[in-house]
């Protein structure tokens, strides 16, 4: 029988999601809660997420001979979790649902604050920026980056994808201000993601509301297939995975 | 000198603000920096905040003869913190200018999650609530508080205060939906709050919202200033104090 699972994580302490040797993972976590339910399996997430990227709506599939009902199944499951990693959902799918090819539409946040001074409460899961940005610039940005693009400029090197074209279908930049401070969502919606491309998308976006590129730059970079020209990868840990959408499950 | 800062933290790890000891505490940390920079100093805080509980706006005040220029002494201090305290903004005050007494008006916010099953994201600074809540319900209760009341009722024992009467200006309640799940989050905002006040009202409100109480209970107790009615403390993970607002600095 295959199973279908949402899982929440913060990613911090976790080497992403892939299981390796001599790293704590978050797969490495959730077989091991299965494996003390009796589940011996092999999941597949709706994608790897690296080293440090939190996720609210990661999606997993499994196989698995399961005596325990499914509504009390996630109960189980996150009793034998660690606190930073829980299964938020849990549902019976087809028999040949896939986690990763189904994949249909993916949201991923990039947050990012803005303050000359560092904020506690926001480095968990937020990237520092000290200085001034121009938001209206970077919206314009964004509005360059959606639609169906060769992506290659915002692909991080060591990939071996050979089809680099994806469809950006939004990028939606959310703001709110605080005492001296205000934060930055940058929530990016598509068809599918290549290596780092979100934290590229964001990197460029924030170079942009810098004044280090214009929005014409970005155009350029898009045109060029120009990875040089385009923004900095930002830290991982402003990255989180959103949600994950199926056609079918 | 009289200096003003104002300080943000993440409460976690620190039994609270007030010095003790054989405790960690956000006061001794806050000292502690100072003195690395030569400042040997008593601070003064609005308010003692609780074992756990977070601040965004704390303000502490102290006198220093302090060499470094204003616009750098925040950077100065944060150098010595934690990762998870930072002073957020330094100002000059006036030699009579005190933190705890001259404060007209704080903001708290109570901050919940309604869902089946946990969500690591959240738990840091919320509580965790599994059952359905009636938000109609909340609000019409929250403007049953709003006002000046003798808020005996919503006090923990063991408090000296003579004077229970409070002002609570306005409760504001936020909510926002996740994936299976939604956040709520109660502003309260008062010229002064007794001793677990603000974690006693949100528990209040919480009852109300899970049918425990009425609305015309919690009017009652206010009127017979009755703790043992009202609703339990919420624990202190779930709350942060926001702002403190000054007439004159």
């Amino acid at each position: 029988m295959r199973y279908k699972l949402t899982v929440e994580y913060d990613g911090t302490k976790y080497h992403g999601w892939q299981k390796q040797k001599n790293a704590r993972t978050v797969q490495e976590e959730l077989e091991t809660a299965l494996l003390k339910l009796g589940i011996q399996t092999v999941t597949t997430a709706s994608g790897r997420t690296d080293s440090g990227v939190h996720a609210k709506g990661q999606v997993v599939h499994f196989d698995g001979d399961v005596k325990i009902p499914l509504s009390s199944l996630p109960f189980a499951i996150n009793a034998y979790l660690p606190e930073d990693i829980a299964v938020v959902k849990c549902e019976r799918a087809a028999d040949d649902f896939n986690a990763r090819f189904d994949a249909k539409q993916k949201t991923y946040c990039y947050r990012l604050y803005v303050s000359r001074l560092r904020h506690p409460l926001f480095e968990n899961n937020h990237y520092h920026v000290t200085g001034d940005i121009d938001l209206d610039k970077m919206k314009k940005a964004a509005k360059v980056i959606e639609g169906e693009h060769d992506f290659k400029c915002f692909e991080a090197s060591g990939s071996t994808v050979t089809d680099t074209v994806r469809t950006v279908y939004e990028i939606k930049i959310e703001t709110k201000k605080f005492i001296d401070c205000f934060e930055v969502e940058i929530y990016v919606t598509g068809n599918g993601f290549l290596y780092n491309m979100v934290r590229i998308i964001a990197g460029t976006l924030l170079y942009v509301g810098q004044g280090k590129l214009s929005v014409s730059d970005v155009e350029n970079i898009l045109k060029n297939k120009d990875r040089t020209a385009a923004g900095k990868t930002l830290p991982a840990k402003g990255l989180t995975l959103e949600e994950v959408v199926y056609e079918r499950s």
